[in-house]
């Protein structure tokens, strides 16, 4: 099977994305910071949760426009949207990101990097109250656009 | 409890280490990234699986330098030593990172990007062969240094 | 009235331009550095000034191509032309910034930020001189292009 | 007057800090963004105005950190400890950036850079209401630390 | 004769490629590494080689797609491809870079900036064993798209 | 012989400087940009030559600064003093970089790197006259601090 980021002498390389068509493509990430419920209560009732969650937000959006200079065979993408959504789970909270583009590669990348990111921003803010935290379920929900056509993973419910 | 990067209006700030000694501190951190095991086979008997790993190598070491430009309250830490360590599981890659530095603060996030990043890193190379990959478990093992001691959240036994 | 990096949540994204057409835009923006007219004579009759403007010039191009990655919510623009100008005044230096891209949003931003910072490179280059610099009066001047049209708040005179 | 950031043959370099001391070291400069008035009302009664200025605080902070990239001749500084504030005008929104490390140069230029991008976050969060926006009045009101003292411009009455 | 990157006044600018036609571009760019044979032996009969050689391609891979953040005037493109490839030579290691995009201007640069990474990571991985290696004769190849056309300099034998 | 960015299995990592002791360290190195005559000539009697040279030196100054991003196995260093030097010959630019910090490893590599930047640099604002530009010899000439001593490759006779 073709690993496109080699060429045949097994070395990496940044594959040749030149003839590709442009297209518009859209990558939906998820992922979960899990803590314990009392780390999670330190956030009710108080500005903190909203700051925690714009913070993670901004750091999400600035990571996927860098993306390419952190993952290294990525290729240089100017995201279109970006945006990065949240969802309070009893032991954690949820992380959706969804990137857009009209490119000729996609922005699975983008996307699953702007969650690993906004959820290390939340571990960040939080850790000093919990030592046990953990980033879980990073993957892709679904993909569309390009050649090979759309990739469903998995259905968005919310 | 104190969460140290807001002020008493819960505003996000960085918190101030001036105070703090310049100690010794060692973050070790952990995580996966969880593929099809006929994906991982891909990568027997070829350049490929050194090619692969060296590049999540290097991706992680330069971004375990960069990690106070990504997450937005990590002070700038100069990074004495980063390494990066790979464990093949039956279905993926375990990925553990080792970084210390002489500083104020530690280098937990330091630690957790550079895993982040590396397993990301190898999502982007096999993904043209599976796009069920996921990135799990990413956690602290353990951290020395600094006046609040030692966290040991796990042995590492490899 | 719209503010387009907000979704209907109040929470912050990245305005999505992807149905936007690709146009000529362009953008002009200005501000000035003040100082004591004692510390702008220390420029005179010597390569100093020349050295100033140009590291000034340098700096703000730079600039203008990373706004992106300073700016949160702008979106990746790649700039076809960026210039700086300079006009002394009896007490300081007006900047003059002028970016243009074909691209689906435009360069108000990046015209902005190249003044800000060449600004601060020549507070930066007097500041063993002058604690009393100040960066006055940045502001977009004018821009073209794009479906809402041109926006001519000032006419360039010079 | 000796400019630093010059040799003797007036050619920009890098001024040599080894042989000054490592001291604490505090800036805190300010500025403004002025608006209309009914854009400043957009933000009323609702999350955005807390979105505005959280992303805004992350802007800022994150670019403290990277002063030393994008101002040419600035010297790499380890903040450690970087907060911003805002006071609500009736035309605008103040802005107070503080930042503090432990070093052989100051971090003055850090607190400028981090109150223009700051300002320049809000003109981008609200540039589609209003395209006369202006910063103004960037300054340095204190710093402390160093052989040459301090400085103090302004006191801070708030 | 056109220097691109000065205005009429002799003063640096990023020059104006709005009115160029996007076309497909590329470069390839070759230089040495020269060191002494007991340095370039160190890395026989064991996988240091192709670690060094792996770990220079991603540097010169990552470099390429950052060259418009480091050589001034450069114009941010977005790279299509990117591929490094080494040659042992009796003193030292050749290495050739060859970049592609599809632009209104070239990579010629991109391409040069990446043989020079990868040619100072060479020499940093092998530096505690030499000092006296030089990196040589970086130039470019060939370059083919643009207006001006191709430029060829000299024939890829390998 | 060891090379230090190696562990015992061959794989690269970022070497463990922690128990070096922090002394004065400082590096100088050179190459040259070689061109045709012609090209030279291009920037006598005009502004130019000051402002190539200086965009270069700025270039210069700031690659040196951000190093450890690029070359993967650096460790981050606050340079205290970085400066460039440039002698024209009869056919280019001889390009001299110094560079000096206070840590626990050396500036080698932020001296050479700074040295390639400025000469890219120099190659890019020339090159719409001359394509067969070359980066040549460039190499330490000498560095001193830290337990291995000085090393003096070449004596700096200008």
């Amino acid at each position: 099977m073709l690993l496109t980021h080699f060429d045949e002498s097994d070395r990496a390389r940044m594959s040749d994305v030149g003839e590709k068509a442009v297209t518009k493509r859209i990558a939906v990430a998820r992922g979960r910071i899990v803590m314990q419920p009392s780390t999670l209560s330190l956030l009710d009732g108080s500005g903190k949760k909203g700051n925690v969650l714009n913070t993670a937000t901004v750091a999400g959006i600035l990571a996927a426009k860098r993306t390419s200079e952190v993952i290294p065979m990525c290729h240089p993408i100017a995201t279109e949207h970006v945006a990065l959504d949240f969802t309070t789970l009893p032991d954690g909270v949820e992380i959706t990101a969804t990137v857009s583009c009209s490119a000729k590669t996609g922005v699975e990348m983008e996307a699953l990097y702007a969650v690993t990111v906004a959820g290390l921003t939340i571990y960040d803010m939080l850790k000093s109250a919990d030592k046990t935290m953990r980033l879980e379920a990073v993957r892709l929900l679904r993909k569309t656009g390009g050649k090979s056509g759309a990739v469903i993973n998995e259905e968005e419910t919310r």
